[in-house]
């Protein structure tokens, strides 16, 4: 048995009682941390940094040494996969993640294949293992992986895009090949997953983060049909212990009913949707995660806690609300500004839960 | 009177009858045009295009020589009234619109104020009277202006962001700043906009690129506000004639209904929307114009023409559809594949029109 000994955000994630509303951030372990870029630095770069079992173990507790988050998440890239698949990942400081070899070819595409997660992707296995024993059950850990879609855009367009030209010509004149590298992105995917789970990730979330830029009817049949694939071959439970999933398109509030039917137990909520009229649109279905403006964390502690208050408040009573920002943590975030908002969560969930009680 | 000879446009966005769905494209004067890419080399830098009534009626009419475009937009840019608030306007090539001195200090806000559209301005309304006549009542001609937040997002971060975090910042903490900005913002671009109508424009529409970046309750009350103020201060008839107004939020698809209840008679959609959902979620309160992927432009003459069919029988029966891309064309865009759209367009909306008849 491994339940961790604050279990409010897996709670949460089942709709289960919490005596708070927990919070974590995503992105918590970045560059907004003065500790994290002595470690990146330490390092050499970010891909040592990744695959390092024991830096990404000492990044990841970093942001829990601070704050009083309610869980860890693997520190690693959300490009590990195709890396894996030999496209050969590179970062070009202030442009992003790069690949040596995109998807340009169609014997490029056919020869694809998931890779083994024992095997190149061992590095990400043993930080899983290595995180897991330095929390010492004191908070759950969280495994991730983008997105089908999302790896693919990466993959084809061979960096980040402003307008995912590349993918989309492909989409609307070879849909036949783009569902392949889709086919082989969801089996890596499911695969990668389920070995973060084996190897001790309490949770997983899926990191859609460019679903947002299809049009409804691809979002559909290119983005979603692919992570209800990984969804349903996901191990439900590991070591006694329900593993829930998480699935976040940024940009999908428009897709939110669509998302909860696919079986994952959370929805990943970016800040521009209401989550009060979120809760009414999913019903019972699955919890909600979001859904805090990054850019808030400018304002005064008080206008923080204050905007806080409000996305707790429009949750309203009752479980199934994991707090968290609408997109990663911005690198430029004044880290006491964090403080202000992990205590504003806790403080007024637990204020209203004592009230309703 | 001077009603246009194709005024197919006009009645779309009334929700009149009409032969066949009108198409224009937003940007249609723009790079990927040899011809425009011609015109301003003659004219030196941009700037210099945008401000001679000559070239800018140039540029405008060249997407009419090449396709069946059912209107006409105005060359300009969204960024001249700010311009004429004396902030300075400047482009700089690949890093898009900067001004030299944007808003960083309060004395600075308190200051603005906004221009008179016959003076500062001037070079636009001639821009206009000069397109009216050039058109000969052939199409009608579309005014247009950026929204008061899109115009307040360049104003104060100083060009282009991928955060907007100066402008979310003041938004927190600053809400009485903003709202100052805005105030003068609307009150400026609904004087711009009438004087658009009294030398010609025929229809107006406002840009609001930037207010999806907006949380649900902020976008209402820093962007959609003062639209409806806008939207309540146009004129609704010149020289005899209805003069429509358009609203477009890109990433507002969440939005509709509060967009479509400010007054105006339609609402613009990016491609993200189901444009089947979005008719039933306004009613007959508005039309509707969008929503094809500038991206599905690059696809082969016949997928095109295949998913510019799927939109016009999305939107089903009945007139309200003003056809257009959900964004600006890309510059990267095949000339001869923009014909494949006019013409699918006319073609399969006429079709449709002559079996339902």
């Amino acid at each position: 048995m491994s339940k961790p000994h604050n279990d409010t955000f897996l709670r949460a994630l089942l709709r289960q009682p919490t005596e708070h509303t927990p919070i974590w951030l995503m992105r918590q372990a970045g560059r907004y941390l003065p500790e994290y870029c002595e470690t990146r630095r330490r390092a050499g770069s970010f891909m040592e940094l990744c695959k390092s079992p024991r830096l990404a173990c000492e990044v990841t507790l970093q942001p829990l040494a601070r704050y009083e988050l309610d869980a860890a998440i693997l520190f690693s890239d959300i490009l590990t996969v195709p890396d894996a698949m030999g496209l050969g990942l590179y970062f070009v400081e202030g442009e992003g993640p790069k690949f040596e070899r995109p998807l340009r070819e169609e014997w490029e595409i056919r020869d694809l294949a998931a890779p083994d997660p024992y095997g190149p992707l061992r590095y990400v296995m043993d930080a899983v293992s290595e995180i897991r024993r330095a929390l010492d059950n004191s908070v759950p850990l969280i495994g991730f992986s983008g997105s089908p879609f999302t790896l693919a855009c990466y993959m084809i367009e061979g960096g980040a895009s402003d307008d995912f030209r590349r993918v989309k010509t492909m989409l609307y004149d070879r849909p036949d090949l783009l569902h392949h590298v889709l086919a082989v992105n969801a089996r890596a995917v499911a695969d990668y997953l389920n070995a973060q789970i084996e190897c001790g990730a309490q949770a997983v979330m899926i990191f859609d983060t460019w679903g947002g830029a299809l049009s409804h009817s691809t979002y559909r049949e290119f983005s979603l049909a692919y992570m209800a694939r990984i969804v349903a071959e996901l191990k439900r439970e590991h070591d006694g212990q329900r593993v829930p999933s998480i699935v976040f398109t940024k940009g999908g509030g428009q897709w939110l009913e669509e998302i909860a039917a696919i079986g994952c137990d959370a929805v990943g909520l970016d800040w521009t949707v209401d989550i009060a009229a979120a809760r009414a649109r999913v019903g019972n279905k699955v919890a909600l995660q979001g859904n805090f403006d990054p850019m808030a964390l400018f304002a005064s502690p008080e206008n923080i806690a204050a905007e806080a208050k409000r996305i707790v408040d429009a949750y309203g009573p009752g479980s199934g609300h994991v707090f968290n920002l609408g997109h990663g943590i911005s690198q430029f975030t004044p880290p006491d500004h964090v403080a202000a908002l992990v205590n504003a969560v806790h403080e007024h969930s637990r204020t209203l839960r004592t009230h309703a009680a």
